[in-house]
């Protein structure tokens, strides 16, 4: 089925469609840009896709510039080195394309493009959001070319402080894109493996968010809707990278994932987090392969949200084991490795990764309250292959 | 289980919980509101919860002025009533406190506060909301009263313009308040039948959103979620008033609907739209009557989803026929009459109606075509309480 173009108006205006990249120029106006900062990251921006997106630019005489100098982990000193590109060239706008670190780099340049304070300052923390001045936040699109992360529709970004060597949350709420343009075509060329890995990123976004306490059912439903929705078409972008049925959904999908984790996440991402940062390995595929040893660790927290997924997906046994054996199937369908250990990693730094997991902003919104020893167990059970364990 | 205070943002800032109507000067602060005007309608200003929330502004000594000129269904001439008193007074926000109608009322109120064109100006076609001065809308606090109309979280308003007799849509994406506030103690009071018919509103938009044809898969989930939050609480809501988790649940569910709605209603609200109109009867009430009788017109078009709802609704059987007996049986348990005979409504004006319901704003989106022909039968069922004759 094809699906039609469509806009949508939460949790942001949401331009929905194959080739409505075409509109980029339309999306500034209505955001009032004359001078786009375009942003992207080292490696996209030798790809067809950023050429044929400058070229709609191009094609309506919008004058804009190009600042690819953001890394795999954005750091400050992107963010900084973005600040001065854009005000020595006098942008009113950013246009955020890319996946996860260069729309994250490019929100926080549109936020610091006109701040006194300096961008540590504004880490998420207290109320540090509010001394903001609202009039130096600059518009932003954001363009997403993978179906992950869905910092697209979020209202923070993950930036390295280099000096620290830690990920800092700069948080602010105009730092949510004013336009959204969800274009699947864009995405048709994402290798299997990164499809896989991304979109099981948006899978751990939405049950992490739907099992995170809080009462939230807005989150909730949102989250069930896209768990669904990428249980059935993820298979299908990767399988058949050019479906663009599979391939819109999961970009969809992938936004609610996000949408709905303004709940909260889990201890998935307060491990992997810390993985991401010491080894150096893809966001999503550690997440993928934690998944299932924290379903197995929250059970007794979880159980009856278990019981109502599994009739979600239609899974012939209920709870939280028969999840966990549909998530195992999905893995290793989507030739997604069962251990860290077949990845490289050990367990040598177990103790030290508890402890950090623990101070990791996800670990407070984990549906069971964990302390640092049941991260690093939770670290050791992933190395190892061991549910039984936990 | 008591449900604990939580604050949201989409589709907006939603500040949800128990007693949040004591920050009412917080929310006010948050939008640069000096100076309300505190709008309600008629009838709701001579209960308590009004002097309450009134005494939570006295108690912080903000200046207001309170206006309650609102009718059951707005007028243009309530508005522009409205609006001078809002200038006069010199106010520079809104405070929208009530049902529905107080709050479609505040929100036109708030948006023609500082327009130089004309209310029907905006009615909502084509574009003529982008003709509206941005800088001239004020911003708005939206407090529901009752759990059903949700039009705290929606961006248009209904209101009668008395000169041609016909209701008509106001709309500006800036009508959406800038913070809501859901407070359960609020709702209370609410008698068993307003609570029925308005919570089986919420459950029809609900229903009618999930059942639109179009691809939003966001409003889908958030419906879903709706249906079935509706489905557990809202006979405990009209059974024990009192009970602060169903209230709690019920206005968050009619949030929801609300949101969900954005994708579309249908032939239910079609015709329940010009009911409303010739007998002046409740809004939800007619609703409610209506629904089962839409269901099985539509059933050829919607029987996929419903059998996907039997599921989420754990009911044995699947599929619409299903979910028409479900909501007979729920419509049996809160009292609601089979037929609208048996409110008073005859099939005298039954061909007129088909005409009027066809042109109505909700008809486009209903999940089957229908034409003028096919509503004229679904309002003669709904009155005769035949569901075979569809
Ligand atoms: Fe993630
Ligand atoms: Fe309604």
């Amino acid at each position: 089925m094809l699906l039609a173009n469509t806009n949508w108006n939460y949790p942001t205006a949401v331009w929905f469609g194959n080739g409505r990249i075409n509109e980029l120029v339309q999306a500034c106006k209505e955001l009032g840009i004359r001078n786009p900062l375009f942003i992207t990251d080292e490696g996209l921006v030798k790809l067809d896709i950023v050429e044929k997106t400058l070229n709609v630019l191009r094609k309506e005489q919008l004058s804009f510039t190009v600042y690819s100098d953001v890394q795999g982990n954005p750091t400050g000193d992107n963010v900084e080195n973005g600040v001065r590109h854009f005000n020595e060239n006098k942008h009113d706008g950013v246009i955020a394309f890319g996946g996860g670190s260069a729309i994250d780099a490019a929100k926080t340049i549109a936020f610091m493009s006109g701040q006194s304070k300096s961008l540590w300052d504004f880490e998420d923390v207290g109320d540090n959001w509010t001394h903001a001045n609202l009039a130096g936040i600059a518009p932003i699109i954001a363009i997403p070319t993978t179906a992950g992360t869905g910092s697209e529709v979020g209202r923070a970004s993950v930036i390295l402080d280099e000096n620290l060597h830690s990920k800092k949350i700069i948080f602010h709420p105009k730092m949510l894109p004013g336009i959204v343009i969800l274009d699947p075509e864009l995405t048709i060329g994402l290798p299997p493996s990164i499809t896989a890995w991304t979109g099981v990123d948006a899978m751990v976004h939405a049950i992490e968010a739907y099992c995170a306490p809080g009462y939230h059912p807005m989150a909730e439903g949102i989250a069930i809707e896209a768990i669904r929705i990428i249980a059935k078409y993820l298979p299908v972008a990767v399988k058949d990278g050019k479906n663009l049925e599979a391939r819109g959904q999961m970009l969809v999908a992938a936004a609610m994932g996000a949408t709905a984790f303004q709940k909260g996440l889990g201890s998935v991402h307060s491990v992997a987090h810390q993985l991401g940062a010491i080894y150096n390995k893809q966001h999503g595929l550690l997440n993928a392969i934690i998944l299932p040893y924290a379903l197995h660790q929250n059970k007794s927290a979880i159980e009856e949200r278990m019981v109502y997924l599994s009739t979600v997906l239609g899974l012939k046994d209920q709870g939280t084991d028969a999840v966990i054996a549909y998530i195992l199937a999905l893995r290793k369908e989507l030739a997604i490795p069962h251990t860290l250990k077949e990845i490289g990693i050990t367990e040598d730094k177990a103790a030290e990764i508890g402890k950090m997991a623990y101070k990791d902003p996800s670990t407070p919104s984990n549906a069971k309250t964990v302390n640092a020893r049941d991260l690093e167990q939770l670290f050791r059970a992933a190395v190892n292959g061991d549910i039984k364990e936990l």
